[in-house]
């Protein structure tokens, strides 16, 4: 198997194990956290692994939002056995940690800010071969299982940086639309957000061919190129089966239509943004998250107070489009008219004000909390949330308009309330 | 590079030479064809290749259209050095024969119909390592850059067949519009409507999860599987770019635009049918090649009597498809639609009618020969063409509707004049 591709379909979790032995798994690393661990995604797994012959290790201590200490936990894991594939069965979490713990497990010697993205690591590019990794996806959102990104919070910096690199995109990512029935309605409806903003943040990132400088060697190119042909058709694709789909997802656990639609919604809108990138919802979201104080999500077992990702994303993404509009008013409209409004006779100046409304009624729909405040955070917190976005430069690099610190403060501000 | 992937733009295939140094290249073999060789888009690869230090051998044997002797005679150009990266530069053929290069130099033992489909074939899944291969594509149609699929002559028995596995696939493509400006008209306009084709075969074919018996392992999964969710995302973009845009792209070669256009087009169809799969047109196209007596169409330079694989494709394409119009009737009027046609108060048993009618007209606006007798076939030759096609298992088994010999002699038949 030499490229990546994805197998999508209700069971087809259960060739796991076959995959592994065509791969020649002499001993894999089946990785999950503490909560799926007992739920059926990952029997299914072990089932189809022992039903192949192939020994295989259960790391199941993977950290919901990992941290560096999580990421070196899996890593030293994998480091202390000899395993030739690894198999991740979760969300974006699990599969995230089981990237780094196949790239630093395959380099023993390097340090982890060797790969992580700069300005807080190296971003050295990946130059040896990692092992095959399958990852079988849990939820409908991170799109992790398409995708050469991995993401967690600096402790040191108390910052959420990532490791961004080709190298690290599954060999198969298996989409089983049976495992999202596991998904409760608040994780549903934030991970499909996350979902609709990746491709609303592809499909108006600074395009491919403005970014400069232009890398002198093509293994320097960032993996996250700018808004191009190919991701444009995945990011278009995925608003569509979003706008249509999402609230039965969310709203109603038994509508295996809409889950797996939005299942593969996620796959597309991963295709998408793993080639093009994010930029400021993603960028600004880290801070959102890593400076929570007590919010308590309901849905989100095992963990202590959070602030999940894709609510950190999307609570400012009304305020961030009103203000990219004038950079390409076209693509704000057309994402308007995907999402479902109707657009005739808009003008190119509401193109911002348009895209931003038509999010808010979907926000609304879904009931996200009304803005920063609703999360714990006020006007006072704004200045550490910019100092944490700041760092995010290969995500702010694609905001299609410039940004400044002036910028990113009005935008949280602009977040604090959003109804 | 473990996965691959696409890279587009003009002037990116001047970074091939870097892509080799990347992958550790100590001597490529870079293969083309002996018209190419003199051309700029091989200049420019072996220019690159020069600036980066990295020793590579030229073969410029491939015959356009490979035949089994072709092809043994590129391996044993591959088995006697000891390359560790491919680089292809030129047409469908060029890369074809590039990947069966890689193929059976890495497997010596192999023999060539090991891994050839069935029945011709063997079809063994392949289960070794193959070297890296760049696929640096000169023409807007095959989409090979992006597919596991090898297509030749079978000499004994006079039949067209191929390879079609996923370890074929490139690991990278690179789609240069640049190189376009060196297509002359006619290849243009063939090579176009391949792609236009490869999408709308892909569009339409069985349904993959009506594909039946479903393989017990995931190995034995055909690399045509069917049409499916992803597949039909890039062959519906390709539709309606390849309407948009191939008249354009045919008449002037100056129309850069058009023709990247058409470039991209290639590959959206090539990622979509790659994975989903041709049917009838393509099936039945192979016959109407290999019993070629004396057609010489223009532009076409060193090559005997040929007709083009895009002509051979076309020519049946509206008796296949008022053929095949009662077995997905909604995709068939979609079609009609995304190329151009007003299907308003379209009822569903005048779908396979209405794409015909519309792929009348597309190609009597590229100048295609009125029907298999203006490329010198006559009904007499109908029993040999059948003879050809029926073995052509993979690609009729895709087909919409069950098909037997008496339906193909009939679409045979119904496309000897086609105005």
């Amino acid at each position: 198997m030499a490229c990546s591709s994805v197998r999508y379909g209700a069971g087809c979790t259960q060739e796991v194990g076959m995959d592994c032995k065509n791969l020649g798994a002499k001993k894999v690393c089946l990785m999950t956290d503490g909560n799926l661990v007992n739920l059926p995604p990952v029997k299914t797994a072990m089932e189809s692994l022992e039903r192949a012959n192939v020994p295989y290790k259960i790391y199941d201590k993977v950290r919901v939002e990992p941290t560096d200490e999580s990421f070196k936990h899996a890593i030293d894991f994998a480091k202390a056995e000899n395993f030739d594939v690894f198999v991740a069965v979760g969300g974006g979490s699990v599969i995230d940690t089981c990237k780094a713990a196949n790239l630093y497990s395959t380099d023993p010697e390097a340090d982890l800010l060797d790969y992580v993205n700069a300005p807080i690591g190296k971003g050295l590019p990946v130059r040896h071969e990692l092992k095959p990794l399958i990852a079988v996806t849990t939820t409908a959102g991170t799109g992790s299982e398409t995708t050469g990104v991995a993401v967690f919070d600096y402790l040191p910096t108390q910052s959420k940086t990532g490791i961004a690199q080709r190298a690290l995109r599954p060999t198969l990512g298996i989409v089983d639309p049976l495992h999202l029935q596991y998904m409760p309605e608040r994780v549903t409806a934030y991970s499909g957000i996350d979902v609709l903003c990746h491709a609303l943040e592809s499909y108006t990132a600074l395009p491919y061919n403005e970014r400069s400088p232009a890398p002198t060697d093509p293994i320097l190119r960032p993996a996250y190129q700018g808004s191009n042909p190919m991701s444009d058709i995945w990011c278009q694709h995925a608003l569509r089966v979003t706008s249509k789909y999402i609230k039965r997802a969310v709203f109603d656990s038994d509508d295996l239509e809409a889950r797996s639609a939005m299942h593969n919604a996620s796959s597309y809108a991963g295709i998408g943004f793993g080639n093009s990138g994010c930029h400021l919802c993603h960028g600004m979201s880290y801070p959102i998250a890593g400076l929570v104080r007590d919010y308590k999500p309901e849905g989100y077992k095992g963990s202590g107070p959070i602030v999940p990702h894709g609510l950190s994303v999307c609570v400012t993404s009304p305020a961030v489009f009103r203000w990219t509009g004038s950079s390409c008013p076209e693509r704000h409209i057309h994402s308007a008219e995907m999402l479902g409004a109707d657009v005739t006779n808009v003008k190119k100046a509401d193109a911002g004000r348009v895209l931003s409304d038509t999010l808010l009624k979907i926000l609304d729909e879904l009931k996200v909390p009304n803005g920063l405040e609703d999360v714990g955070y006020s006007s006072q917190d704004i200045p550490a949330m910019v100092k944490g976005a700041l760092p995010q430069k290969r995500l702010l690099n694609l905001s299609p308009k410039p940004v400044e610190a002036d910028h990113l403060s009005e935008i949280y501000e602009n977040s604090m309330k959003i109804y």
